[in-house]
């Protein structure tokens, strides 16, 4: 079709070749080939060996039937909509603390108008909020003017990036396996990805050790190291650092110089009964670390949680240890931009401060949570069983977040196969099980893994009544797959 | 304070230069200057001579006392909970049309799941919705495909220059005076900015002999020269391009090879009766060019208009011209940051598409709508009468969009007081004008404007019973100005 655009004034050739180097798995060629499908089910239902595509791709809960907590739905409607708190009815339809929260919200902002663009770090009520709520999490100060409200965490990220790359020269730690954000914004940005490798061996841990190799050839190539990402919980892999191990990151960032980019955006998605969420400005404050000592940027969404509100676009950072000069900066930046969208900053204070004990909403609210994380660690729990009971398949404990992570070893067969049809082996093992069976995975190659392994990213997002057929469905594919390319 | 952050790892001169050089004047530090005088209000009242400040410097009609369209803002509550549509008393309280808009918006989306990402573009239905919208405004078709909704405007502007730039060599063609965001992302992606000129004696038109000059002209240095921005109506000179002029200017980007990117975001803004907005895909498809001869984007954002909902970040581009491989290439930047915000899709697809005659809430929103647009009509029509009255100050009308952009003689003494105080004579008036009035404008420098001239950007916002408090306020502090610095 190419040759049709021929007269065109832009062709491939005269795109940032920065963009056509970006690659996003996430959302890459199998989701594309799963939307085709789902269309051809929808035109001739019966014309593939399932009914429906199962979107485990993407930790997109709401997309698979997770049910929003009613409390935060409450405050934004009425938000968006505030004449509705002048009528009657409201009472009898919405509970009294919503109401009241609603009410303290618009008091917050200059005319009560949703509908204008705020303050570029987000309207300072909400940030007093979220920084309250930071306070009671973390036991140590937070500051309203130390948080930029977001539209999600991405955007947030690439506003680091943005920041801190000046040219290729410019490198960032980042975790292999890794939340394939990272490297595109790197690309994007025209940085250099400095990887480091977490050892699945030992549950996906960080070794200081290989952080500390990663930073030394990359410096003995003359690359100025700007940044550490940790994702923690981690994506891919469901590792929730202990805290000795956090210490000794904020330990290596202070010592070497780098910034510590922390992605916390699953710190309410711990399932490990032995394991709790600790944010990394806790722990460096914990350890003496203060403002001056360190640069932190903790990175957190209104997407995950036990909210899971990923089309609100909601989000915020926690901007620590950074010089006035270097906000104004931040500030500059972000005020191209005008400020995030005004529901999204709601909802950003709400998973902040949700109801307390006391209130009307608190009964309801916290059965809809537990409901919600109580049952995604026992499907974390079937899941990583049913993995494990495959032939050549080995999967760690999710111990938080929202993803199984499995290694697959692959017969040579298929590999050479997947070689043959041009593609990666878990990418040709991913293709083949979504004709097979409508569930769509990400191969390990989207994010990144030691050279001869390979894995792919599961969600643990299918509603539980569906997870038995799905584990079903998967195992039999897999011993077909076996079968049929087994040595 | 810079020194205090001696040891911290990243100092500016660490930062990314291209964002150390980005600017961006309509948050720049008058606003911020405006913040702290309003602090100052607070917590003393009768510290200044005005009790209020008011924000002229930006197209915020929400911040300055506008209110929202009942039924956009009855859909958005509706969507935000949709528990409400089994609730016997919604009926009472919503109007029938935004209760059964909802259900269909409802309908479009897998789950009825307005938390859950959306497909890359935005919510298909949504998209079937603006392509309707845009075919009867236009009277072509429209494709679905070819929209991708945005978080307003800006984050489109960034997307597009993202893909276009990938070296200073990358040149856009953007208008002088220009809204600053098209400068400061140029800067941002590390392209070439070149500046047309806007021909003030002429009402601000855009002249094609000035358009060919500067592309030959940049052609000569050696710039690739991607893309022509277009402003209409403009942002800050009001002008609504003629029809012929229009065509004109396809022409030229046909002739010329680049890329078409209208900024059209004021559309519905038009207030000279003689006036008409036409979109560019319009002009160049009644011209008889078709998708493989122009490649055009068309910007445009629920932020203005008459609806003014700045704070929902809801926008599009329309995205016309562009072979598949370089759509694909869009569609994974846009993947990276998974999808806009789903109320400003939601609310994107309203403005496109609003109450029509024989619908319950037709003569409501008609109602809102025409007391709106008209009222901004007087207000430009006030306004610019009143600059036009002052000594040494000329404005042309304000045809569309949102501001007023008057042109100052400043008196020589006035200029060298303003070199002294080492800042741009029309900002050292801005200054000025703040601190006696509490009126902030932005000022011509911040736009670009021909060396040697001077302007200031006022919006045409405040609500109508203030304008003659500010047209006194503002003629008074202008005198006292004038008689402190006549030569």
């Amino acid at each position: 079709m190419a040759s049709d655009y021929s007269s065109s004034p832009i062709t491939l050739n005269d795109l940032n070749p920065k963009v056509l180097k970006c690659a996003y798995a996430i959302r890459g060629e199998i989701v594309t080939h799963a939307q085709t499908l789902q269309q051809d089910l929808t035109e001739n239902p019966g014309s593939h060996p399932f009914n429906e595509i199962l979107y485990c791709n993407i930790g997109n809960p709401h997309s698979l039937g997770q049910k929003p907590i009613s409390f935060f739905r409450e405050v934004l409607a009425l938000c968006d909509h505030p004449l509705l708190l002048d009528r009657s009815e409201t009472k009898a339809m919405f509970s009294a603390d919503s109401i009241e929260r609603a009410i303290q919200i618009l008091d917050q902002i200059p005319c009560r108008a949703t509908g204008a663009y705020s303050h570029s770090q987000g309207i300072k009520g909400l940030r007093d909020k979220i920084a309250s709520g930071i306070e009671v999490r973390d036991g140590f100060p937070a500051d309203p003017n130390d948080i930029f409200l977001t539209d999600g965490a991405s955007p947030a990220v690439h506003m680091m990036m943005q920041l801190l790359i000046g040219s290729e020269n410019d490198g960032i730690l980042c975790p292999i396996p890794q939340y394939p954000l990272y490297s595109a914004s790197i690309t994007l940005h025209g940085g250099t990805h400095i990887s480091y490798y977490l050892d699945e061996e030992t549950g996906w841990a960080l070794e200081i050790s290989e952080l500390e190799n990663q930073l030394k050839t990359a410096r003995s190539r003359g690359v100025n190291v700007k940044a550490l990402v940790v994702i923690n919980p981690g994506n891919p892999t469901g590792r929730v650092l202990a805290e000795a191990n956090q210490r000794e990151i904020v330990e290596f960032c202070w010592k070497e110089g780098v910034v510590l980019l922390a992605d916390e955006v699953y710190q309410e998605n711990v399932y490990a009964p032995d394991k709790q969420f600790h944010s990394f400005k806790k722990i460096s404050r914990s350890m003496g670390f203060g403002e001056k000592d360190i640069s932190l940027v903790s990175f957190h969404s209104a997407s995950k949680g036990y909210y899971g509100e990923c089309g609100k676009r909601g989000g915020y950072m926690e901007f620590t240890g950074f010089s006035p000069e270097i906000r104004e900066q931040i500030y500059k930046v972000a005020s191209v931009n005008l400020c995030s969208n005004i529901s999204g900053q709601i909802l950003a204070s709400l998973i902040m401060s949700p109801p307390k004990v006391g209130d009307e909403s608190h009964e309801c609210f916290s059965a809809e949570k537990e409901a919600i994380l109580s049952s995604l660690a026992r499907r974390a729990k079937i899941l990583e069983d049913a993995f494990n009971s495959l032939e050549g398949v080995t999967c760690y404990k999710a111990e938080g977040a929202l993803y199984s992570f499995p290694r697959i070893n692959l017969p040579d067969k298929a590999i050479k196969a997947a070689e043959e049809a041009k593609t990666a082996p878990d990418a040709f093992y991913a293709w083949r099980l979504l004709n097979a069976t409508g569930i769509v995975v990400v191969s390990g190659s989207g994010f990144g893994q030691r050279p001869g392994t390979w894995h792919f990213r599961c969600t643990i997002l299918p509603q539980e009544e569906k997870i038995p057929a799905i584990v079903s469905r998967f195992t039999q594919f897999h011993k077909q797959f076996m079968d049929e390319f087994r040595g």
